[in-house]
């Protein structure tokens, strides 16, 4: 297989390359950046020897150099070992001595007979989607022009490219003459000198940015030149607000429809120090720089280079989607601007939040109970173990750990979220508090492991405090059993906490709640919305089983904040029994999205993701060109290797070790075509694959489709 | 005097009638219920039989009621003995054992031959500012009808009455035969029979609901009415989105319109339980539930019952107003929704991240450094004493607290933000951990007991950990002198932390930075700009002077999330220094108000609010209606008691429990009216008193005056 041994030795030295240029990046003695600059000359030597034609397209895609530095570096990063870091950080070499273990896959996919080639489809013209996603992707991908900054920087500015302004343009701008002929502004990007004499560290091309949908060219644009911040209210006019926020209105809404058009693309990749040249971030000292013109050019700089986490083909993360129900809800919520810790300021929210938690505590089967919305799955968790140390410990809150006479021990499966030790070193406890059990095959927690650390932890004359049953795991989606957990949790009187952060969602499903059978018997639970029901960022739950315990943990007596003597019932102020002071409405969105759906409607929208699943799986199964991690996955994660055509035939260590590496190689190739975004990672024993997630309605099962052909597409193109 | 006598008894009877009305409106057991009405029955029996006019009209205002129960509770409320929840929660019984013993106030009021009466102004009919808020406030409290709950419920449907929907109605509403006649929903409100029942608990009177901003009347009700949130983007079409976002667009910007208006009122008071009943927050099961349009309508409610937070009337809490820019930074937030923990899915607003926190850091005085935006200032200060721990302690992190030799203490003034003692709880320090220092005169950390105790810590072998300055403390505003306590800290190798969530603001005015003095000597600071500088909730920073050291604390190696490998520079990535994993966006927001005003403009805004804080404390002095608790207050904050004509010649211990508890009675009326909001507590051993804050740059002159009339017209109606 010489092909394949070249492919992958000419695909290492490029990710070399790559890496390498990435830290010279943001190294800024220049010392150091010339010994990136060497060992990246010869890296690309070694490459270069090989003679593959493959080498020339992928180093003209991921940026040749022999350049020299000059460019100046905004910060003093900190100083670290080139080989330690341009090297090790890759993570390529480190995971090279710890490869997979597993000679199955081979063995099982070529036993196969009904299993096709997608890449030789492909090669084909053929496609899996002719009708949906066939000529709107290929419109996206061949139809658009390639933009090449080695061109002379007057060639930039054409039609398309009045969206940006140059660092040296806004000081012109902002300049006492600038600021008296606002309506002149100019908005054509021309390439600063200093970028110009970087652009050898970047890859040369790019798609060109699409500024359909995210024009500014409204008939308003000479009268919102003429304003300035403090036209606005409240010292300024109702009518000047109106147009500014109204024009605003219509580029976010612009951006809404441009990110389900599926014509256009998931993200306009740049490097960080690139996108430092582009954009304009500047912090001004000067009062009244910009004209309400100026700061709606500011919003719109930042919406071409945002990446859409709302796209149909963004499943990068677990908190995906853009509901319009939710975003009315976070519209809203920031009109109000207000805090949730007292009814005396936010009557209309706290008795919302009231209503939502006892509806999030009646799915998981409570019918009473306490809870709190929480900044974040982490906190949320954070709140629940220190709950569990307050049951069993209350001196704790007062004399600190060291009052206890045992130490309190967590149980926690291995591939459980990394918010519990996080937690644990938080708290005081430590990390070595956690006790993490093996998991099986399908990522499960070991039953007979967990109890046998637990008797080890008792025979120590440890304290078994918390164990944590993931609902969901960040990878596998692999949901803890959590009946026989709760027997040694009753057993053994242990806190059961159960980190539903992501797999929580499935309470609203009658056909997948059973994943999580036995969660009413849990004593605390992490919920987040903003995962599988796709409430917008921040919205996150925890969820209590016995009532009054939260204020019992975390009330400060802070009287001076939260009088007892006001004139309606302070029971419903929830500030003391938060461990925030100041805390955001994050609970309206939810609410307005349960106003419109009802529990019905998300059980539609989360059966839809499971089958978005269901038919992923099929695929990847029909076709030769991947490998499933997990045959039968639990949750909505979908985990697999791309298997080009080169590796078909490998086997056993080696095989697995490439096809870790092509899956970093592809990712990166993927953000800078930007049509798509799928998640990678390692995971124990296993190098890098792809996590694909579903948690965005949005997506249907020719966006899936999309994803498989593009993998491929890139793959066979490399 | 007889007079003074009496009212107080009158005001004390008819306060803890209300508060038994409070109580008994959740405890949910018949009999409670019943110990409540008949506690309830003897006081106004003992408060009636003082045969006073102003009996009167207080038992109109607050309720009055022989009644019998029979309403249904929603849930199961925490039973609590009605003795210790009726009485003793409102703090008037117990304060009084512990009253402030000053005599000085009366003396210094009477020598004052300058000063005026404000009561026997507004008595013959002037007011402090004729021109802008006498028409206007006149307006609103006289010209507004009065709602009589006692009517019977048919009175109530007139065209006022349009907003709100009573469960029953919903009920309706939402049957299958409802679904199909969309378009012909009812919005007349109707009072069920539970709440008629029970309308007895609570005051009988509110000013009428105005509704002159949100009445939803569009022309486009009829096609809203038959839309469905499926209909929305992204599955539905971008024609119902925009027509769906515009129409909420609009009546969010007549909010703003209306909380700008100071006809409007600040708040439409209501009891929780009778909110409950007014407003429509049940949590649906059923599939599409409501149609577009009443999705609106659930918006209206709420806006319609929310506490206006940005009206510049408005001074009841530390975050206030609402600047227009950052709410455009907010909502474009929320269109993007995105998750901050890496660069790959929030280029641009990592970048701006790194610019404000760098900004930010330049003010303190910093040329490198570290941070990050945390949800509020309580985690942003647990983020810097974890720091702190971890530097002295780096073995604790996986160790915990039992591996450290010495036991941690941290030293803050007797005045700090109880987020302190909050964070050593969670961090298994324990409150004891936490030594508070007294405070002088101004309410600041005295230097000299400060290093007594440092001294005591360390010949008990502790180890001192780190000193918390606060700069501007919650009520009085006090700052504690940095210069002398970074010199113990540097004496005893302590970690010097600044809490200035709220005082932070003052680093951007060259005029008040100096009571920050010495700030660039802190090892970390907490600053909110969503306090001072009217940045939207939530919006934290906390601040490091040495790079790099967040990641060291708290990256947990979750290679499965940062992926070393990335083909960007993913130092660039902040998910591995965040005790969070994913974060919210809170940065953009303040990085465009920034882009807007400068830091000079800033400084402008700062600047005015200390200019309204002069002008308060010149007219506090130019009445004898109050009494000034510090009379030069450092920050905005602005503490006083409202001295009725009744207890003008009253002296010490009896003098201050008498105005403590006007305090809480005329905040009660205030909110009932409505038409302003101002905070009190007690502090120490003064009891309640009103703090007047300046966050909001709605507010003026002519604001405060008001505040200051309306106060003494409801001391004088009482």
């Amino acid at each position: 297989m010489p092909d394949a041994e070249e492919l992958i030795r000419v695909l290492e030295a490029v990710h070399d390359e790559k890496c390498a240029v990435s830290r010279a990046d943001v190294s800024d003695s220049y010392e150091e950046k010339m010994s990136y600059q060497n060992k990246f000359l010869n890296r690309k030597t070694v490459a270069g020897t090989t003679g593959s034609p493959l080498h020339q397209a992928s180093s003209v895609a991921n940026g040749t150099s022999t350049a020299s530095g000059g460019y100046q570096t905004r910060e003093n990063n900190n100083a670290v070992s080139p080989v330690e870091n341009g090297i090790d950080r890759m993570g390529l070499q480190r995971k090279s001595s710890r490869a997979y273990e597993r000679g199955d896959g081979l063995d099982e996919r070529m036993g196969s007979s009904r299993k096709y080639s997608l890449t030789q489809a492909i090669s084909n013209g053929s496609s899996l989607g002719q009708n949906s996603s066939g000529p709107n992707s290929a419109g996206l991908q061949d139809g658009a022009p390639e933009l090449d900054y080695s061109q002379p920087a007057s060639a930039l500015q054409g039609p398309n490219f009045h969206l940006r302004r140059t660092q040296s343009q806004r000081t012109i701008e902002r300049s006492p003459a600038a600021l008296q002929r606002v309506g002149t502004l100019t908005t054509k990007e021309t390439l600063t000198p200093s970028f110009a004499a970087d652009k050898q560290f970047f890859p040369t091309t790019f798609p060109q940015i699409d500024d359909r949908y995210l024009r500014l060219d409204y008939a308003n644009q000479d009268y919102l030149s003429k304003m300035l911040h403090s036209d606005l209210l409240p010292k300024g006019s109702p009518e000047v607000t109106r147009e500014f926020m109204s024009t605003l209105v219509t580029l976010l809404l612009n951006y809404v429809e441009m990110q389900n058009d599926r014509t256009s693309r998931v993200l306009e990749f740049r490097h960080p120090k690139q996108l430092e040249q582009i954009v304009d971030i500047d912090v001004p000292d000067e009062e009244s720089p910009s004209n309400l013109y100026q700061i709606l050019l500011d919003c719109q700089q930042a919406l071409q280079y945002q990446v859409r986490s709302g796209h149909p083909r963004f499943f990068n993360q677990i908190s995906t989607g853009l509901d319009m129900v939710s975003l009315a809800g976070e519209w809203l919520t920031a009109t109000t601007n207000s805090n949730m810790f007292t009814y005396e300021v936010s009557p209309v929210f706290v008795l919302i939040e009231k209503a939502v938690l006892q509806k999030m505590r009646e799915l998981v089967g409570w019918p009473t109970g306490d809870g709190i919305f929480a900044p974040g799955g982490s906190i949320s968790t954070l709140y629940a173990i220190h709950l569990a140390r307050h049951r069993k410990f209350p001196l704790c809150k007062t004399k600190g750990v060291y009052a206890l006479t045992k130490r309190p021990i967590i149980f926690t499966s291995a591939h459980c979220h990394y918010s519990i030790p996080q937690a644990a070193a938080v708290m005081g406890l430590g990390t070595d508090s956690v006790v993490e059990i093996p998991v099986d095959e399908k990522g499960r927690m070991d039953i007979d492991k967990l109890e046998e650390q637990i008797m080890a932890c008792l025979e120590r004359g440890d304290e078994p405090m918390l164990i944590n049953a993931t609902c969901g795991t960040t990878v596998l989606g692999a949901f803890d059993p959590i009946m026989p957990i709760a027997d040694l949790c009753e057993k053994y009187d242990i806190w059961l906490h159960a980190d539903a952060a992501w797999g929580g969602g499935v309470l609203v499903s009658r056909k997948h709640r059973k994943l999580m059978n036995g969660i009413e018997r849990a004593n605390s639970v992490t919920w987040n919305p903003h995962k599988m029901l796709g409430a917008h960022l921040q919205c996150s739950a925890v969820l209590i089983r016995e009532p009054n315990q939260l204020f019992s943990c975390n009330n400060m007596s802070a009287d001076y904040l939260f009088q007892q003597d006001k004139h309606y019932n302070v029971e419903y102020d929830t500030g003391d029994k938060a461990i925030q002071c100041g805390r955001k409405n994050d609970v309206f969105k939810l609410w307005l999205m349960w106003r419109a759906k009802g529990t019905l409607g998300f059980e539609r929208q989360v059966n839809g993701l499971f089958e978005l699943r269901d038919h992923l799986v099929r695929r990847l199964n029909e076709f030769e060109d991947f490998e499933l991690i997990l045959p039968e996955p639990e949750c909505t994660n979908v985990c697999f290797w791309y298997v080009p055509p080169s590796c078909a035939n490998m086997v056993g260590n080696r095989r697995y070790e490439r096809l870790g590496r092509i899956t970093a190689i592809i990712k990166a190739r993927m953000m800078d075509r930007g049509n798509l975004m799928v998640g990678y990672q390692p995971l124990d024993d296993r190098p890098n694959f792809f996590r694909m997630l579903f948690s965005n309605a949005a997506s249907t099962n020719e966006d899936v489709d999309f994803m498989l052909e593009e993998i491929v597409r890139i793959g066979h193109e490399l």
